[in-house]
């Protein structure tokens, strides 16, 4: 196999067998395939898109370079949940718990931030003492104790994977779709579980901006999800403001800590409860709709969904007092800079790569790999889209380490928030249902 | 300058500034950009083209990024020719003593063979002793006495160039024509050229296969020569057949030697002579194309041609007996393996392709760069599409090195030449003339 050949033919519009995909990922993760020809495969990819049978042959190449978890012996249904990205995202902090308190197994395994979207592990370690490193047993072992684990991608799981995901970030090849698809399954496919729910974001701050795109990548994940046994769903959720007040870790961790209170911003709020139902029903815990969002609320409102939390914390190195006082654990900004609306109007837009790009000046974010993360920076989105506000009303509030942060994120936020008189059009916050059956469009309940 | 933005924007269908191209190649070439940031942005070139001020700019900082000749000194004309490939094609060697033989100053720089093509170098190589690794002033030395010298490019000529080059020959990205029209002036221009003929090759054995991508090429390189004050001009050249008879390294020189003794090959004699006439125009020595190409055809039939041939061996330490005696100098293959038709009929096609690969099999070429070739393996094409045949009639000879490797280029060769009862279609060898002022379609003289 001559790896030039094999780029040639997919620059040309080809296709490459399930074979050649398996030897070129194998080869790859061995350190036998450089880097660059990997990045003009995953171009020419982005270019010419890849037929199913190949992003089948990926995945399941990707999968198999590395460890499996086996999980049938925990006697539960196991469900993870997995969002394309955006600037506020912090559901996954909320839901592993919710679904946990639910009685499901929930080994949730997440990412770092990169670019302007955040990274859950980073939030996560805004917990003092927290560890999302856990060695397997030790992660496999507190998955049957609490029925919940919050970590990282590690060495073991899908390393091709792992390799050609930092490769895509440095070489503008991340927004293509069976990649992004074989990525994503690759990982959730290792962790044995009975069910897997996609939350697909769309808009101005997430990877894809087309609705389309959301969709077909939707229903090739499902695909791939439901070939290997695991019932997949998932939502397209809106990604053109940042979701919630709180942008930045120790923020969004005190947040999700007020949504587990049944608190917090009524966007995140609901996005987490429908992703919470959806899990549930791929659990098969039940197969009515509202019975599944009931018993998800009422998680929240008996407080179990907290407590596992504090619980799931504690065991993963956090300090036991965290859920009862936050403030006394997560880090601070020493400075606070408010941007005021200028004028009176409605909020049109609140653009999440301005928030995002800003984090990342503020220190919050990874422009690289390799960037340190200071948990304590962020920002706080007073008023979304739709908004009425009045002249001077804070729109924006910047938590910075220094003065000269606060200037650097005011001047690139200058513009992040536009107002006009009349209201914008409106968004539906969760807009298609995508599950293996076919796409449904959903009634517009929150929207922005 | 993020890297990233910058393939992201090509990727999308933008454009680059200069000063853009000029800070990456920059970097590139100082190592601060990784080959696989290079290689995304090569594909994404390959989809997406370039824009004339961009191919300007990528041009300009090539050439920048290292040493240039100033030969204004030697008070004659400077001008070389490039071919962009093929098969068989041993026109350099005839061409630089011939036209340094008319008075013109030759500094020609070639190029080693890489995939099914041939190189100039490599072929040079196979006269014992002879140096195309000369150091700069000993070439400038000799372009000074001699009027001609024939080297490689060196790492001081457009090293970010050699970087990028030896990348998109292992990324499926030579193909694309700006970085080819870049690649190639880039070198020239560093020649400090009066004039530059260019032999655009199209067809099955060529890198470009469409007229329409050929006459693009063309003008670019034209249009970039140009606007640096070297006269530019290029002939659109068939390359659906080896030219010539023999292909591989020493057969070619002997067959170089019998050209500049006015024998040879008709089709090598006539794009020679029609390159060597393009020559002499743009180096200004006349503005009468049939007195141009009368003085090169003196040059043959004088001797001068071949004695300055036998003089620039001599300088560059090859063999003095050489022109007198190739066979006595020049490596022969100890194998020789007769394919004979095995029916009556015309000659349709000759596969260049089956023959440049069948002489990589052989070890006369290179799948890669690091290969060393062996001077004096081989494939001598008999008979040209449109000969009349009989069955039992030699088509191709094989020149192996040992039993085992004839054997593995006939089975490469076995379906190289086919046969039919009707004449194949005529192809012009010669189809275009291109300049600064329009494309001129060539009557026929010699087709094949």
């Amino acid at each position: 196999m001559r790896v030039t050949d094999l780029i040639e033919r997919k620059r040309d519009g080809g296709a490459l067998t399930r074979e050649e995909w398996a030897g070129l990922m194998r080869c790859y993760a061995a350190g036998d395939i450089p880097d660059y020809q990997m990045a003009a495969m995953a171009m020419a990819v982005y270019f010419r898109g890849m037929e199913d049978a190949e992003t089948e042959g990926l995945t399941a190449a990707m999968l198999e370079s590395g460890d499996r978890l086996s999980l049938a012996h925990l006697g539960r249904p196991r469900v993870d949940k997995h969002s394309t990205g955006g600037v506020g995202d912090k559901v996954s902090l909320v839901l592993a718990p919710l679904v946990a308190a639910c009685g499901v197994a929930v080994p949730m395994m997440s990412g770092r931030a990169l670019g302007h979207t955040g990274g859950t592990l980073d939030k996560l370690e805004a917990i003092p003492g927290f560890r999302t490193d856990l060695p397997r047993d030790r992660a496999v072992a507190q998955l049957e104790r609490l029925g919940a684990v919050l970590i990282g991608q590690t060495d073991e799981i899908a390393p091709a994977d792992k390799r050609l995901y930092a490769l895509r970030g440095a070489t503008a090849t991340v927004p293509a779709i069976p990649l992004i698809a074989a990525s994503i399954m690759s990982k959730k496919l290792a962790e044995d579980l009975t069910g897997l729910v996609l939350d697909v974001t769309t808009g101005a701050g997430a990877f894809l901006t087309r609705l389309e795109d959301s969709l077909a990548l939707a229903r090739t994940m499902i695909a791939l999800g439901e070939r290997r046994g695991c019932r997949t769903v998932a939502l397209l959720t809106d990604m053109n403001a940042p979701l919630g007040v709180a942008c930045g870790n120790a923020v969004e961790v005190a947040e999700s800590i007020a949504l587990l209170c049944g608190e917090g911003p009524a966007d995140v709020r609901e996005v987490t409860l429908a992703l919470a139902t959806e899990m549930l029903l791929v659990a098969g815990l039940t197969t009515d709709a509202t019975a599944a969002r009931a018993r998800a609320e009422r998680a929240i409102d008996s407080g179990d969904a907290l407590e596992m939390f504090g619980r799931i914390v504690v065991a993963q190195g956090g300090p036991a007092g965290l859920v009862e006082d936050p403030a006394a654990h997560l880090a601070s900004a020493p400075v606070r800079r408010v941007l005021a609306a200028d004028r009176d109007g409605i909020v049109q837009r609140v653009e999440p790569r301005a928030v995002g790009s800003a984090i990342i000046t503020l220190g919050g974010g990874r422009s690289r790999t390799t960037d340190v993360v200071d948990p304590a920076v962020g920002v706080l989105v007073h008023r979304r889209p739709g908004a009425r506000v009045t002249a001077g009303e804070p729109l924006l509030t910047i938590l910075a380490r220094d003065e000269a942060g606060a200037g650097a994120a005011a001047a690139e936020l200058a513009s992040a928030v536009s107002l006009a008189d009349a209201p914008p059009p409106l968004r539906p916050l969760i807009s298609h249902r995508v599950t293996a059956a076919g796409v449904e469009e959903l009634p517009v309940t929150v929207a922005h």
